[in-house]
């Protein structure tokens, strides 16, 4: 996983039919995180923008948040309270 | 996922045949995205050329595009109307 | 898998239902390794901070540590007691 | 998936019973694309050194293409006729 | 899958018990492969260290080396004879 603040959202109408009801959140990963530029995951927590979140990519995203035949590689898995990096 | 501008397609006719019926855009992920360096997506919602998309990569765009049997690996499953990052 | 430093950990209350009962440490790998950038990893052994790690990343790290319906795509899976690139 | 000019191939006399049987391709990724470096992908349809193709990475090669229980993660996918990259 | 040489092996005794019982070798990618960086493969061929060997990655090295149930991201498949890399 990897730590990012939220950043903003994505506004998509026109989309894969296992989508629909999902939110879209743009997430920037911390500087010393190994992932460098955003990316894209839905938020299963109700995450908002400024957040600090944990963010799982890959399968785990569907396969683990519930949704796994959904074309959806990143999903938002938790809100970070507290952490070193911070 | 990540955002991107579809900016080409891909003519294949020798090919895996698994993938027949698809059709494949060349997408250019945004400066701000995590991935540096274009990729070949299926296009499963009828993007354009020229028009913003959400990518899925990964597991995610064959099994949640209903071609789990596909050699896939990237799949358009959005039109981004509107996102922060534009 | 790659080797790192366990350097911290995360705390987050408000969290996906299938992470409650993990433990997210924060590794950095080693300079010489293929990853750059810190990561966060569920601990199966009880690995301390300071230690020397081997982390599994990707759908290994749920299928491999019996929590195959958890949104995790790293896991520490074993203390390292010595390798040359120490 | 990314495009990639075939530049050679790998003798492997010793290797893991599942992969007798397969041909395996060195492919250099064209310079526009995300992936920088060259990889070993197997060949399902007979592509030729010299050859501009389709590589299909991840699970996506053993999966779809009729050989899930193979240690596969690149596979040729199809042969380039044309495409704006070129 | 990669071309890499064997240059050394990781010591591990405190493990995921779906570990006991494999080689962990450190591998180093060769300069015109995709990976920059060493990674750790279990090795199920025997590779010594200095040879130059095909390594899976990612659900490959678990899915296709018949031990799927184990924390495993990487695996030597491979001793590679020649290629037009060496």
């Amino acid at each position: 996983m990897i730590i990012g603040k939220v950043i903003g959202s994505v506004v998509s109408t026109r989309k894969n039919e296992n989508l629909v009801g999902n939110k879209f959140m743009i997430v920037e990963p911390l500087k010393s995180m190994k992932m460098a530029g955003n990316l894209v995951a839905t938020d299963n927590i109700g995450a908002g923008i400024g957040e600090v979140v944990l963010v799982a990519t890959g399968s785990a995203a569907r396969v683990g948040c519930g949704v796994a035949s959904a074309p959806i590689d990143a999903a938002i898995v938790g809100i970070v309270d507290d952490c070193s990096e911070l």
